[in-house]
Order: C-alpha cells, then sequence, then structure tokens
C-alpha cells in the first residue's frame, strides 16, 4: 500500500467538510457548531480548532469544496435553452431536500458574517465565469453582440430566483425559472447587456 | 387643547417604532434587542415586551411603518427611464449611510427569522404592486403586451441589485443599476414578460 504525504490530513480535512456539509443541511447556518462537525466527522474538537478556527473558517473551506464541484454546463445550441436549463438546475437545487438547506445555509451565512460573504463572493465568481461560456458560444454562433457581458447575463437570469427565496420570501417555480431564464435571453438579444 | 383617544397610544406606538428603526440602522438586527429599543423610545420595557413581544414583532411592526411610506413612482412617458427611477432609488436606498442599514437589516433579519421573513413578503407584495403602475401605462401607452405581468418586470428589474447586495455580495454601481432597468424594459418589449 502506498503512503502518501499528506494523505492522513487530506483525509482528515475531507471529513470535517463533509461533515460542515452535513450540519448545514441538517440544522441550518445558525445551528451549526465546531462542535457538533468535530463529532459527526470523528476528527478531535482540538485539531478541528486549530485548523479551522471557527464556524466561519469551517464555512468557507466547505464553500471550496462545493466551488470544486463540476456544474455542468448546457449546451443546446440556443441561449435561451442553455440559459433555461442554468436556472432550472438553481431552481431545482434549492428545492432538493438534502442540497437546498445546505445552499440556503450558505447564503444566510454570508448575510451575517464578513468571512463567509467573502468566500461565497468568490463562488459564485466562480460560477459565473463558469456558465458564461453558454453566453460565448451565443457570441460565437451570432445570436449576441460581441461585447455581451456573459456573467452579467447569468447574473440576470438567475437573481429572480434568489430575490424571490432570500428577499422577498415568495414561491418559486419552474415556470419562475424558465421565465427568468427568457427574460436574460431576450435582454441579451436586444444588446443592452454589454460590458461597462 | 384636543384629547383624542388612542392618542397616547398612537405615540407610544410611534416612539417604538421608530426607536425600533434607529437602533436597526446603527447596530443591525443582530444588534437589536427589546432593552434598546426600550431605552431608546423612553418606553418602559414591559411595556415593550407586552405589546410588541420579541425582536421579532418589533421588526414586523417597524417594517409596516417603512411599507406607509410614500414611495414616488416615476412618469416619464417612457418604460425603461421610469424603470431606471426605480432601481436607481433602490440602488441609492442601500447606499444611504441612514436608509441603507436599516434595510440591510430587514433583509438579515428575515433570512433569519420567519416571522420577519412573512413582514418582509408583505412589504415587497405592497411596493411591487405600487411599482407595477409604470408597467400598465406603458401597456395603456402600446409599449407592451396587454398580458405583461407588471409586479414580475418591477422583480426583474430591482433583483439584479438584491442579488448583488445579499447573495454574490459584489459592488452595486448606478451603472448596474441601469443595466437591470435596461434588461427588464427589452424582456417585457420583447413579451416575454406575461402574466403564467
Amino acid at each position: 500500500m502506498e503512503r502518501r504525504p499528506g494523505g492522513r490530513s487530506a483525509r482528515v480535512r475531507d471529513a470535517v467538510r463533509q461533515a460542515t456539509l452535513a450540519e448545514l443541511g441538517e440544522h441550518g447556518y445558525s445551528g451549526l457548531t465546531v462542535e457538533s462537525v468535530a463529532i459527526r466527522s470523528g476528527v478531535h474538537k482540538t485539531t478541528v480548532y486549530r485548523r479551522w478556527g471557527s464556524v466561519e473558517g469551517l464555512i468557507a473551506d466547505a464553500l471550496e469544496l462545493a466551488r470544486e464541484e463540476p456544474w455542468p454546463m448546457p449546451d443546446t445550441g440556443s441561449l435561451q435553452d442553455d440559459l433555461r436549463g442554468i436556472v432550472r438546475l438553481v431552481q431545482s437545487g434549492f428545492a432538493d431536500p438534502v442540497a437546498g438547506p445546505i445552499s440556503t445555509a450558505f447564503v444566510a451565512a454570508a448575510v451575517l458574517s464578513g468571512d463567509a460573504a467573502r468566500s461565497l463572493h468568490d463562488f459564485f465568481t466562480a460560477r459565473h465565469e463558469q456558465a458564461a461560456v453558454v453566453v460565448r458560444r451565443a457570441v460565437e454562433r451570432g445570436e449576441l453582440p460581441p461585447d455581451t457581458d456573459g456573467a452579467e447575463v447569468i447574473r440576470m437570469a438567475v437573481a429572480p430566483i434568489y430575490y424571490r427565496l432570500f428577499v422577498t420570501h415568495e414561491p418559486v417555480t419552474e415556470r419562475d425559472a424558465e421565465r427568468a431564464a427568457d427574460a436574460a435571453a431576450a435582454a441579451a438579444r436586444a444588446g443592452v447587456i454589454r460590458v461597462v
């Protein structure tokens, strides 16, 4: 059996990150404690405190794990359908009984903690970059003006979902997701979402 | 001097609501306590507890005060310019050193408390209704299809501002506000924001 340097350390980190996600999913941000993550992960409490420092440190590290997860981008040949795929993925993610509460806990944590806000900011920067590929392809197909702002098209497509979930506290349906995607696609085609 | 029935009670309520807003502005949701509102308003703590119950009750009542505030709607003769006026008002409101922290505290409170979420939901329902007049006028002018969903146009215009402020934690400029308004106007004109 091979012994890799850092193998044990990497396993400890993975156990703590998985335990953080599981605790967030079950108890939300306000229920997350270093103690509960230590118990769930089987890693000693003093180790968790030494390496992660606090609940905010745990969240930042768990978000890094989430950021590394592959986010499959649709490639339907139409901007509108690609955006529909992306926004429906966001909507169904929040509706999911396991993933939904975890994502909700991340947003709540960032509203309350500057550290978590910085982690979430980096997470979304990466997500916008990834998703902007569907806008780039639409530009290449001649569907959109060349100076269309890809990240901004993505923001406009997903923003109404987050607005309903975290600001107005209204329900979100699949039809709402489609309408938001269609609106972003129409605005991009009209040439009003350009790089400033 | 006239003595109106309920005059004292109304003055007490007003003092408590004003104190709640001032405390939210200075210390945010996590710093709001029944005690600090009692001290600031000059109303006895037991009275505040009896009539408002808790921090959530104070927030719900302060939101009702905010909901009653006049929200002047632009009437420029163009949907795009009307929407720009509305979204710039939202953006500049959050940038305001006095009003900004209060609005931020309301959103944070609603992320953490179901009672505050219900109050904020009602607040935004009223705001969407008020603002939808600019969409109705655009329909009457023949700028938009008759079955355009007014509240949804407003949601789409303002959502990117809230998304940056409370989800991705990105800065928001006046140009971002204009671009969001222009996108919602273009999508409405394209006929993709209809009543479902």
